[in-house]
């Protein structure tokens, strides 16, 4: 007879009575949400359980009280680093993600190089977005996979290091992120903060600079849920006892001329050696100087910037890089090299069939086209070909005749070529007006 | 870099694109259901997507559209019974589940003896209700886990048969509804209505009533959303070629004067007796009624009512209840000597310590405490103690003395008695002006 009913009562806490709460827009206490992340690492709460209490946290939200403690306990569920061996300010940058977005390869450089220690844990890509470890691992030999004490040398032998996410590092959230990619529960700003901020707490930083993006590129494509999300992010950071500042920057299209992953690496030498694009150089100078400010290395943002110019015109930052590269197993000789990072056999070309000014692009879908041709992950297990690679010809208030290059396509496989080109030549907006230009850093939070 | 991505589109069907979709409040097209509901019963979809995909439709709804797709699926999932051996109509009752409610194994022996053909399938108790399987077991040697075959064979023998859901039937349901047990995604009218419907048109019936309990001990407490889970019903089953009805009845105290297995048994033998409590007597006869008219053996409501008369008056009805305890497996020496029943050793008072009118009762409590004391289960994995009881003195609008026994409690273990006694002392509620009189029926959807 009974086909539904309601769970008993019983005295203990139940994860059944926390989905219920959070089904219900309640508000979950400290005690609570440990439970429910200590009971889901250490397997206690299945899957389908913490599967069901994140759609209800997706659609009912968190305060800012529950993403603290859900960030506390998800940075508690592992290993918290300290660095009592090295005395200088230890800070980092983290990026919601982008197209092209290859700055971390240019500001660890630059900031170990004027004193700082740059200890930075990052992620892989999957979707539209690319991933440190991914860009770095096309230098032939470069690890990713430090030991933590391999980590804690490089980082004390040159200032800077740059790992994937390890084992002892917030399990919580390697367990819950896994869960949250395929239940649709990722674009949730309270489980993003709580993820992001647990994992970056845990690298025992004083300060950390955050890059959020906006734009068609992004994840977030409307700017008052990037400033929802920075904002989220700072204040968490600030109640840890941490220097914060976010910085809202453009992403209505590619930053650079180039995504994939070899073509990264090569702009953001090509960076560090004075040149290459303006945005992309701009902004790892603004987000360069950010943490020099934050790392009481410089009086102020200026004097930061001015800093950040110094050290890459002084061959400095490149050095450095150079001196990283080495002590992680990878070539230095791609410094001076480019041909030594995998290449593309073929290439194609996307012209315009129309004349006008470039006033927007589908910025998403050039990330898209590109895991398409395999310079990206369409899933968790797929294998990146660092070769591929697309480059930008045109910036949004460009002038575009007819037959005018829009973008190259780096290729092997030939496989999903026309999928990819339709994909990109569809994604890029022409109008009989110049539209104004666009700023790089739309707002600061937390300054 | 990216901690943060959107899946990537692609052109097949996924499970993950249909837990968007809902998330963001879309509609399901039929397709949509069929990919989800074949693809979790062959185990290619896992419970961690089902559980956020149940979240989410829990939280935004499911259109009428949508149910009847579910409820097809979810059918079709498994064997559909027909009797093309059986030329009289086959007619079912479901209630959606309440403390004291037996009338299934007093309105079944009416309706065969009437001539109509009962083949239900019912379900056990969990939580604060009770269950008909549960209830039937009791009796000593009785089977509800009868064949198919065998079941075909003691519903040709009697006219009625009453079994558990078996592997064949609705298998989808099942197993979902196992996971939303777990996963507070139970209380839903949509996921409800298919979960019912699903099941009871795999009967192979040819019109279904259904009682829709309202009040404090109903699942459902508030009357609307009864009313709107009743509308569901009937148009799902009308929708599928079935006669309906729905009768919204009242639960804001228990049905009859007893809860607990052998005492619900006892209880619905002296109905069939032409004994017993006015309104357990009162709603079996009313649904019998409505049995009688959907099944075409009477042409009014009215008839029906004075035909269920005669046949508890003429012992008719309590003989074919004896011959179908026999045909599954049960002592039929039951109906003449209840000893036979499991019965409690002991027996504890709750007195009232105010005098007033009774004016309302929190009547999940009793449940919940009948469960507490072993007369139900708290978990599905929970063994009953059938002898386990409660008997209720007093109904709301009596007039209550200081010292007057309200309900007595027939236990065994006297290890959560006390706990028990405080929840069911709680839960009478007393007023100083005598409320108006309960309407047992409070609505009729769908006649």
């Amino acid at each position: 007879m009974a086909d539904v009913t309601l769970p008993v009562r019983l005295n203990h806490m139940r994860a059944v009575d926390l989905i219920r709460k959070k089904r219900d827009s309640g508000e979950h206490s400290r005690e609570e949400i440990d439970f429910l992340i200590s009971g889901y690492t250490r397997g206690e709460i299945p899957d389908y359980q913490m599967a069901a209490w994140l759609m209800a946290t997706w659609i009912r939200g968190l305060s800012g009280a529950e993403i603290a403690s859900l960030t506390e306990a998800m940075l508690h569920s592992g290993e918290v680093i300290t660095f009592p061996e090295l005395p200088a300010k230890k800070v980092d940058k983290h990026s919601t993600g982008g197209i092209g977005d290859k700055t971390s390869l240019i500001l660890a450089p630059i900031v170990a190089a004027g004193g700082l220690n740059v200890p930075m844990i990052s992620g892989r890509g999957l979707g539209h977005t690319g991933g440190t470890l991914d860009k770095l691992e096309a230098i032939p030999g470069f690890n990713t996979a430090l030991t933590l004490a391999d980590f804690r040398r490089v980082l004390r032998e040159c200032g800077m290091a740059l790992i994937g996410q390890t084992a002892e590092i917030a399990p919580a959230d390697k367990k819950i992120y896994a869960l949250r990619d395929v239940t649709c529960t990722v674009e949730n700003v309270g489980l993003i903060c709580a993820s992001i901020m647990s994992k970056k707490l845990a690298e025992g930083i004083d300060a950390l600079v955050l890059d959020v993006k906006t734009g068609s590129g992004a994840f977030m494509q409307k700017e008052e849920d990037s400033v929802r999300l920075a904002e989220l992010m700072v204040e968490t950071a600030k109640r840890m006892g941490k220097k914060a500042v976010a910085l809202i920057t453009d992403m209505d299209q590619p930053l650079g001329r180039f995504a994939g992953h070899s073509h990264e690496v090569m702009e953001s030498i090509e960076v560090l050696k004075g040149r290459g694009a303006a945005d992309l150089r701009d902004l790892s100078i603004e987000l360069s100087a950010w943490m020099f400010f934050l790392g009481d290395c410089s009086k102020s943002v200026d004097q930061g910037r001015v800093r950040a110019e110094k050290l890459v015109a002084s061959g400095e930052a490149l050095a450095r890089f150079k001196q990283g590269i080495g002590l992680q197993g990878g070539d230095p000789g791609v410094i001076d090299d480019y041909a030594i990072l995998p290449q593309a056999r073929n290439r194609a070309e996307i012209k315009s069939q129309a004349s006008g000014f470039l006033s927007a692009t589908n910025c998403m879908e050039f990330g898209i086209a590109l895991a398409t041709l395999g310079g990206g992950r369409e899933k968790k297990e797929d294998q990146i070909d660092p070769g591929v690679g697309l480059e930008f010809h045109k910036r949004i208030g460009d002038r575009v005749a007819a037959g005018d290059t829009l973008a190259t396509i780096y290729y092997n496989s030939a496989g999903k070529l026309e999928e990819a080109q339709q994909r990109i030549a569809d994604s890029f907006v022409l109008s009989g007006h110049q539209p104004p230009p666009k700023k790089l850093v739309r707002r600061i939070i937390g300054a």
